[in-house]
């Protein structure tokens, strides 16, 4: 979708990096979360952004970002930026750091996603194609293998993976990620409407979505919104709302663990009425979630939506589902 | 895999080409088997291949081509071309030919489809990259859905199909693609080992894969095998073999319907034992072969192979398996 001239364009559109560390002597005392705040900052220096707001749960550490979001656990790391971060620049230092800081010396799988850009000639070069990106990546991990899901010449879906990952915990994920947004619903996430980031949380029910999460959300000025949230058990969603029309875009993810998502999909849904989305679900043998391809294969409709693609990639560890809807045009 | 200095380098890999033809006044007298073998001949000029052989079957006219094969019948159009011909150059003059001969005026659907090249630098500027075939078939059809699938940095194979494909008849094709194959079998389809195609169809035991089928076989000199098989029914199959041992390639293909391919499969393996191979099925929901995905979900290992891929795609019409095997390096 290309801005009308004059308006200004931001890419909502993130990519997103899930690193597994491990440690080769199996060594207890490893932990992500002793890294201090300022190695943190220097290394999101790296990336182009910010630490805006900082919550602490009993087994994870989230921090909302001028550009998304970051999370950490023992021995997990997220980082998911957008606009035009330059996300993949960093993982060198990444591994370095965790290795000096935490004394982590192996990283078990990595998962670097993202959908396609709506204006990849505005991004960094290194993140202007995925082609570039894979190569970049290549130099890092000899056992990286890089898929699309979705249409090449559409709206697709990148993934950079390792071929011998090894997260053996039940572990699952869930991303949605929505354009062409209803404007009224879009609304809600400017300051026009709302005040403050727990106004525009209430008032969109993201609240509802998932009961009992503790809620760490920004508004930004004039417009758009970012909002993580954590459960007991190391569980998270994370929320990131473009608002403006011309490139409205909105990801929600979650590792909450279900056995089917579609009650979760449809609450979504609900609160963005988004005009097309695609949804992935990753889940390992060891999840509860593991069955979700079977039961999307024969959701060819849901709440008014019509699927243009699903596919399914069994990966070493994890099955992936890659699902498609659109609203018809009437 | 780059020949050593000197040595002739082929490209086994072919360009597959499928179109459906319909009438949108639903003439039944049209038939592409009209067209004139002095037509086929100037539209296989602008591919860069000719015509050796010819074979009649009631329901399908077949051709073995200095680069591949071409199979007719009265409403599905199959080529095939390996090494460097210019497939998709003649799309267009093809669909043109078809109006004027035969009075079909709609394409009902279009698979285009290849694995990687080893070398696609070689190659003509047009079939360089999937990107670029991408954006010449996007010049014809406004509704060209392309996929990737298997692993982009290592090896894939590329799909362009139309989403609003339509083809109601139960149909189902089998490709197996092989490579770095057992070098004692390929020998035999050299001139050092046999004497025509048919000496070698023989001894490697290709005419048992399935009995009973009216074979066209060709031997080329040095080495180099095409041979295409005729069912009654409207079924086919073809083989084509790169036998030198620094580009060796094979690939089979039929439309033969079976509610599995297993133990075709085996047949298959047991005949060329590849040291990989891929093995693509798309059926419709008319074939009897429509749940292949679902027996080759669990499908890991097969005759000592490792599987390193299993995706599946729900298009519009057809279900697409893709997987991928490996032998294990000792």
């Amino acid at each position: 979708m290309a801005a009308a001239a004059g308006q200004h364009f931001f890419e909502g559109t993130e990519k997103l990096l899930e690193i597994w560390f491990t440690s080769s002597e199996n060594d207890k005392s490893c932990d992500l979360r002793t890294i201090q705040r300022k190695d943190w900052e220097k290394l999101l220096k790296l990336v182009r952004c910010e630490i805006i707001s900082f919550m602490k749960h009993e087994d994870m550490d989230s921090y909302v970002l001028s550009e998304s979001s970051m999370f950490v656990t023992k021995n997990r790391f997220i980082l998911k930026t957008c606009g035009t971060t330059t996300l993949l620049i960093a993982v060198k230092q990444l591994a370095q750091l965790v290795k000096k800081e935490c004394g982590y010396d192996t990283i078990a799988d990595i998962f670097y996603s993202r959908k396609n850009f709506s204006r990849p000639e505005l991004q960094h070069y290194l993140h202007q194609s995925f082609d570039k990106e894979v190569d970049h990546l290549d130099q890092m991990f000899t056992n990286g293998a890089a898929y699309v899901l979705g249409r090449m010449n559409k709206d697709c879906w990148y993934l950079y993976t390792l071929e011998n990952g090894r997260v053996e915990q039940p572990d699952q994920t869930l991303e949605l990620l929505m354009w062409d947004m209803c404007r009224s619903k879009m609304e809600i996430f400017t300051r026009n409407q709302s005040i403050d980031g727990k106004d525009a949380t209430k008032k969109s029910g993201i609240c509802d979505i998932i009961p009992g999460i503790q809620i760490d959300d920004y508004l930004f000025d004039p417009c758009g919104y970012s909002m993580n949230g954590l459960l007991p058990g190391g569980y998270y969603i994370t929320i990131h709302v473009t608002p403006e029309p011309h490139c409205s875009y909105v990801s929600f993810e979650t590792n909450v663990p279900q056995a089917s998502y579609q009650e979760l999909l449809k609450k979504v849904l609900d609160v963005f009425k988004p005009g097309k989305f695609l949804m992935t679900v990753f889940a390992n043998t060891a999840s509860i979630a593991k069955d979700t391809h079977r039961h999307m294969e024969h959701l060819d409709t849901i709440e008014g939506y019509m699927r243009s693609d699903h596919q399914f990639c069994s990966l070493k560890n994890y099955y992936l589902t890659y699902t498609q809807f659109s609203r018809p045009v009437i």
